[in-house]
């Protein structure tokens, strides 16, 4: 029996089946993701009931070198979650809502829990944890940390790093950090917590976390604006600045409002005439009238300049809904194009028009007639600058030219003092560019960490560094 | 001649004397600190112009196992700016505000500027940088980012920490890290920037960084009122909320305005009846009107229910500034108590009360007639709790008593699941405390992260860990 063949025989052995599984129908979802990009494979799945029982599973994989790939709701999107033959770790069963703290606006959650469940949990509260996106009804706080998911409130509160007090997590000797403090000042040390922040699982596992809580606006108000380019659309987000009120700042093109209005059910253009650019924004504020003043004010403003060709108010929870719906489907949307080359990127705010200028025609160059998508926070500079398959070609020709494509995109990236990884992460997916666009600095210390942390790499060892 | 001798001798025929200085009449200022408490020494301050000249001197103090210590605007209360023989490092030179950028809301500034001349190029460009503390005249961006510094803003703004993109540091083998972005969102790695945060200059000295901007808001409401225990305090908090306008809120006892009101020039009682503690808070709005409709909804109520006894709302700037001045000034009126044990501490804030009532039962049985003046930022849970002596008994006699003091103070802190270093760091005062009081986990963590980017520790020794 080999050393590893030891160690999963002792884990199943010492712990009750509550805690491990090896029913392929249980562990077969697990193995895949959403956009079939990702096939795995693994000899056993634990499924921790709390942080005890994982640090003691772990301290017997450390003894017998087995490595782990941690996974919370499956949703990431650069293959930092499928196992390729190594155990994987279910958070699933660590679901606990543990402490809600009103005077200290914080509340402590396990690292299973839903976005969802948590922003419930504060809701009911009075409380608002923002983090918010697409995938929250199942996408996990353990994976938002260690993925430091973005989503649409970043130009507001920030990305979830900026979210977290502290984190509790299983180290790769199977010892247990507990950092799960609720100050909002402590000087004593490094911010050991902020390590595993986007660490991809690839320092330890994330078990709970202490998270910051916030005021629930008295209103949100929605707008959705038709406009020209992206240069006029950067002209309306330094417009729609008005005191801390602005929360979102969203832009699509035509061709992705194309795609979800033909085929998504339900979804309709708010406008009569066809427009360039649409953007979608929100400000939080005290009262409806509030909401109403800013919005007039600015659009007013706006149309003045000649910033935007036309806008609509929501006037309702149901309206205002209906239009974030149009943006958050855009990626559902994009499927119809055949195959998609996606890129998740930050450039500086100020150069996202010589951005879309450079890439799109870059990208024609390699590909003629492919389908540039590019979207998303123009509010935090984040573009999704996604590039379907032009007319009449099939995936997978197109997909053929997923790491041309990249490399033009990310030199152009590069070049603007941009990052070619905004809010998914490095996972496996972008493992390489990193290695080789990334200053030797940077890629020492990188390492440097990750040896310290994890001199053996059995943490999520294909990942990231 | 030994190994550090020939290094010295080195840079001092590499490099021009505007680089560094042997003068023991320029360097003297450097090796005292304003509270008494240090006294340093050091063979050589380097005065590096740039970044590049102070990595090439780095290199050569590498080479030859020469020690560091880096200071800014030499204002820490904690010791760890003043060398004990190692080489002076001063960022005195590099005070450049690098580029300020509007759209990205972000500046880049050298790590010798002052606060005060980062929160004015801020406020040039229309903006605000929010860090804000009694020193600010003369302390630094190396000297805050080093030592996360907090203030009064924390509790809208948070510490140092969030307000940071990134750093550009020197390491300890001479080489640059370049974690100078300004992107909102960056996924590419662990947090490197983060570690340097806090860090008292033990992993490497901050040159530059990359700061968050934010609105300059219209109109800052300020208040004071009088209460009559920690207790009303923390429901006058609870009810001073206020979406996110709330900026400061401020605590100071009785003992702590009586020593301003007499010994400081020009500082007067805002209320004609004595009361036993005051509260002082900052509402962050768009217009006065708005200020003052917060002001009085907020002090109707609390009136009302019996928290506060009597209110000021600031009219003017002029007053807005003579109410701020009364608690900046508590530290400096603190020196008519003759010697002070000063700690800088955290409780979450809901046990604020309960920390008062056994700290100053604990400190009584240490030193019977002791003087305890507890203030600051109960916004944020971060308490000063100066200790003053006993009347009659002098500043030596009492002093002997520090580190007892300390212990029993700390172990109800750590009861209370604080932190015994809230804003100040840890330094060479606390070395000792946080060694013997943090989880063996942690502590072996921040070694680690020592180790790995200091393994000759060359980087202020002495300090934190």
């Amino acid at each position: 029996m080999s050393d590893i063949d030891t160690g999963l025989a002792q884990i199943k052995s010492d712990f009750d089946t509550g805690a491990w599984t090896v029913d392929p129908d249980i562990i077969a979802p697990h193995l895949t993701e959403w956009r079939d990009k990702y096939f795995g494979n693994t000899p056993l799945m634990l499924t921790p009931r709390n942080t005890q029982e994982l640090s003691e599973m772990v301290k017997i994989c450390a003894g017998h070198n087995i490595a782990l790939v941690p996974q919370g709701g499956n949703t990431g999107l650069v293959g930092g979650q499928t196992p390729m033959g190594e155990v994987l770790v279910s958070l699933k069963k660590m679901t606990a809502i543990r402490d809600v703290s009103v005077t200290n606006n914080a509340m402590i959650v396990e690292a299973g829990a839903t976005l969802q469940s948590v922003q419930d949990a504060a809701k009911n509260a009075g409380r608002k944890f923002p983090l918010s996106l697409a995938s929250e009804g199942s996408c996990t706080v353990g994976g938002v940390l260690s993925t430091n998911a973005g989503g649409v409130h970043v130009l507001k509160y920030g990305t979830t790093k900026d979210l977290v007090f502290g984190v509790e997590a299983v180290l790769a000797d199977g010892s247990i950090y507990k950092g799960l403090t609720a100050l909002r000042k402590d000087n004593t040390g490094y911010d050991l917590s902020r390590l595993f922040l986007g660490a991809e699982g690839t320092l330890g596992i994330i078990t709970a976390a202490s998270l910051k809580l916030f005021p629930q606006p008295g209103h949100v108000q929605r707008v959705m604006c038709a406009l020209n380019s992206p240069s006029d659309a950067l002209k309306l987000l330094d417009a729609s600045r008005s005191g801390s009120n602005l929360a979102m700042f969203e832009v699509v093109p035509k061709i992705g409002m194309d795609l979800v209005t033909t085929h998504i059910e339900g979804q309709r253009y708010p406008f009569d005439a066809p427009h360039d650019w649409f953007a979608l924004i929100d400000w939080e504020v005290a009262t409806e009238e509030e909401g109403e003043a800013i919005a007039s004010r600015v659009l007013e403003r706006a149309f003045e300049d000649g910033i935007i060709n036309d806008a609509v108010i929501a006037q309702s929870e149901t309206q205002a809904a209906q239009l974030l719906a149009l943006r958050e489907n855009v990626s559902a949307g994009q499927k119809y194009l055949g195959g998609s080359v996606k890129q998740d990127i930050t450039v500086p705010i100020d150069t996202i028009p010589e951005f879309f200028t450079r890439a799109d025609a870059a990208v024609e160059a390699i590909v003629p007639g492919c389908r540039p998508v590019g979207f998303g926070h123009f509010g935090d500079g984040n573009i999704h600058y996604n590039i379907g398959a032009p007319e009449g070609v099939d995936r997978e020709t197109f997909l053929a030219q997923w790491d041309a494509i990249s490399h033009a995109v990310f030199d152009i990236v590069d070049d603007l003092g941009g990052s070619i990884s905004a809010e998914h992460g490095i996972g496996v997916m972008k493992r390489g560019d990193l290695a080789e666009r990334a200053d030797p600095v940077k890629m020492s210390l990188l390492q440097g960490v990750k040896n310290t942390l994890d001199p053996h790499r059995i943490m999520n060892p294909r990942v990231l560094v």
